[in-house]
């Protein structure tokens, strides 16, 4: 099963279904979950121009724009193009000299970043800034083969960070050239999660194309730091979310195993969880864990400070919601303890109240963002996962590289690099670096392989108290935090600081 | 013919003969030319270990090694190996601690580029340094697909400066992984020519990799500038040689097409300058001023203090040396003004006496570097040249972008790409990095395309007066002005200040 694949466990093959390789990326990285849900936008409403309604209902509007792009950056024997989609705001855009604020696009349909990243529409008009969302490639409508793009291994290679970002740098250069008054605007890159990896990554190896970046919880560190990280901040999360909430979801997973052990008992959990498909072998039983371990990542993720729908429609503060469900003391039955983790994946799962049955198969979408990240995580975005049921509430599963490398090749017919990404992004040493802000939440669990300790002047960490994954790139809110509200201030203070700079070495 | 080639008068093929080729890319880079000869050490002496002659007979000391390079860092289905030469000393290394002076290899065998780097030999013991020279991918005996890595387009396809750099990058490391004591040794990537701009680039694109860079003679800007500065400078370097000389070389154009117009005259010029392949066609009086315009680039390049033999053995300050036979007045007869030309070349072709004849193909030595420099020219490394008769003293020759580009196509299959080097090195615009010098001499052709002022108080600019291609990366010479002197003091003087910096920082 996907759960057991990334910790080396097992050897099913992850090509067999959709639903597995989905699964089985969540364990390499959360992203996956951002384009599941992405694509699942109606593809109707991606390709319309102007006037558009935000997940908050404010309206956005934007042109869509094709850009031609070479396929291949960093070899010249494939000089073919495709077109990469961006979209650009300049109603409030002070024309000669006004910043273009970049959002640096992720595993996903631009389209739903853009929609999800409130702050740069909620600051454009303080700063006279054009907003351009610039679509990853192999995403959402900028694919470099059309729709052969992931049929074979020959095509997907070129699926890199490497190429993303060479492709942001010639957009912008092409922009600054083509837009009259632009020539002379500052852009600053914007992204969060593998978006804001990007948005950083951008400022390190272009740093001619963006007088500086905003990595809104971008685990640049993840490929380096302790495998345990992740899923002790989910944890944390739980733990502080309520009484006993995480003890009782660590003791949950033998309690599963033991009333699963019968056959009757799989049809007591099917029923229990109200699961559109019943529980009818071992193999379900991993899935049926590994989707509520997910359960608990997601919600961690989006532990806003009020109702959003951003994975799922989801209320306030969704995890202390949950925890209500699980303030058992160690004297209840198996069964009681179950009860209570059915109630509580509810919240998650159906908080509008109109799912007839939960879908445990829910997070595979057969949309190509899934594979695009996947394929991500088996070539350079190499990022060691591991849980030991001690320091954390989940199985214990050891991270295994060579299992997962198998895996990879059994899928894509290619090998991750695990040392790649560190050398070519610098691993720990990015201090010659400059213009950076990292900001991370202390309740988001990617803040384990995040930048939480300014490093310079200028390369500079926030940490959100209260803050869930890329709170601060999400519009204001009455809810907002007092955290976020300084952060955001904060980095915007920031920006100016970059273009006032920008503008002196003119 | 090749001269004609890059600026775009001609539709002869390039692929008809290698010497064409050679030609051909001189006039893109006179870059090649160091392959040309570096390739053309006797072969049986470069595998060999230990005690090595110098050209200026020095003992030079190193171990040869060979480390397994991913073929393509940049994409994961070629996932296979090649072996990466490099050479290393580590007599005068204080392990623990002490740095590595890494030679960035440039488009040839890199032992000839360790025999003439002589700085990093007369500095080692003082900085107490491990010497590494890395072989470039696609020269030398760095051979990603071994004999066959020239056969199509698609073996060639790996060969770029963004894969040389993650070369450099992996190899270094390995080297701090591997060997005892190095762990904490901070690196000073060194280059000269196209391996200063390789060591620039380390610097500004994996600065985790390298403290600093030394770039000398680098011209990273060649991409951006106007065209015709190049010649500009050999232009200059022959006005200030001698009396006249400059403009009887400007002259001498028209007199060997109005000597070449007839029979006798071709036979009377084959003859005068001791030809070993007489002039036949106009085809090949072409290919005479070609190699003509070559030699005189390359006596600007390298007109060094004293006798030295880097491209060919010569005299002391050679171009004055060629200017002492071109002192006519305008009223010289053609045949007298050329006779003074075939006196002057034979200072470049035989000074050391024992040429039997004047070989207009010498620079083809069909081997692998001058193709691989060609390629390079052809893909990334685009560096318009032109000349207009008036500001220099050669004939006018406007660059020709699509007809360069069409000769590529013909010859490897692809075609260049204008922008690309500008973009991916920042083009002009490289103020946020740091910890770079760029040396640079008044006499080198190459420094119309260098830094040649500082940029910050890290990116500091060296002017080298009468100083001719990385003349402060030769040995320490008696006759070394003092200006060269004081450049490579203040050089260690800024690896010293980097190691410091470095060592704060641990």
């Amino acid at each position: 099963m996907g759960v057991m694949f990334s910790h080396g466990r097992s050897s099913h093959s992850l090509s067999s279904t959709m639903r597995l390789s989905c699964t089985a990326v969540f364990f390499i990285s959360i992203f996956f979950i951002i384009s599941c849900h992405a694509l699942a936008l109606k593809p109707q409403l991606l390709g319309r121009h102007r006037i558009k309604i935000s997940p908050d209902h404010r309206p956005l509007s934007y042109t869509t724009f094709y850009f031609d792009q070479q396929i291949d950056h960093l070899g010249f024997l494939e000089n073919g193009t495709f077109k990469q989609r961006y979209l650009l705001n300049d109603q409030h855009w002070h024309k000669e000299g006004g910043p273009i604020l970049f959002y640096t696009g992720n595993e996903g349909d631009i389209a739903w970043f853009c929609n999800n990243t409130g702050f740069m529409w909620d600051v454009a008009e303080e700063l006279g800034a054009m907003l351009v969302f610039a679509e990853h490639r192999y995403y959402g409508e900028s694919m470099p083969f059309g729709e052969e793009s992931y049929s074979n291994a020959k095509y997907l290679n070129y699926l890199t960070s490497e190429q993303a970002l060479a492709d942001f740098a010639v957009l912008i250069k092409a922009l600054k050239g083509n837009i009259p008054g632009a020539q002379k605007s500052p852009v600053i890159a914007i992204g969060g999660s593998y978006g804001g990896m990007l948005a950083a990554w951008l400022r390190m190896k272009y740093p001619s194309a963006v007088i500086g970046a905003l990595a809104s919880s971008a685990p640049i560190w993840q490929f380096i730091v302790p495998c345990g990280g992740f899923y002790q901040v989910v944890t944390r999360d739980f733990a502080s979310g309520g009484v006993n909430c995480s003890s009782n979801i660590r003791r949950s997973w033998k309690a599963v195993d033991g009333i699963s052990a019968t056959g009757e008992g799989l049809q007591w959990l099917s029923q229990e969880f109200g699961l559109c498909s019943p529980l009818k072998s071992l193999e379900d039983v991993y899935g049926f864990k590994a989707w509520l371990q997910e359960t608990w990542v997601n919600l961690a993720m989006v532990d806003y400070p009020y109702e959003a729908n951003f994975l799922q429609p989801l209320p306030r503060w969704p995890v202390k919601e949950v925890c209500t469900h699980l303030r058992f003391d160690t004297g209840v039955s198996d069964k009681q303890l179950l009860h209570g983790i059915s109630r509580a994946v509810r919240v998650y799962y159906n908080y509008s109240g109109d799912s007839p049955c939960l879908n445990t198969s829910q997070s595979a979408t057969g949309n190509l963002g899934i594979l695009g990240w996947f394929y991500q995580s088996c070539t350079e975005m190499v990022m060691p996962m591991c849980t030991d049921g001690i320091n954390d509430m989940f199985e214990p599963q050891p991270w295994n590289f060579q299992a997962f490398s198998d895996e990879c090749y059994a899928q894509f017919g290619v090998r991750p690099r695990k040392d790649w990404a560190e050398i070519v992004y610098g691993g720990g040493n990015i201090s010659a670096h400059s213009n950076i802000i990292f900001s991370n939440g202390d309740l988001d669990p990617w803040m384990s392989g995040g930048v939480t300790k300014s490093i310079s002047e200028s390369l500079v960490a926030i940490m959100i108290e209260g803050g869930a994954h890329h709170l601060d790139l999400r519009y204001n809110n009455e809810y907002d935090p007092e955290s976020v509200i300084r952060t955001r201030a904060l980095e915007v203070q920031y920006f100016r600081k970059w273009i006032k700079q920008a503008a002196s070495t003119l």
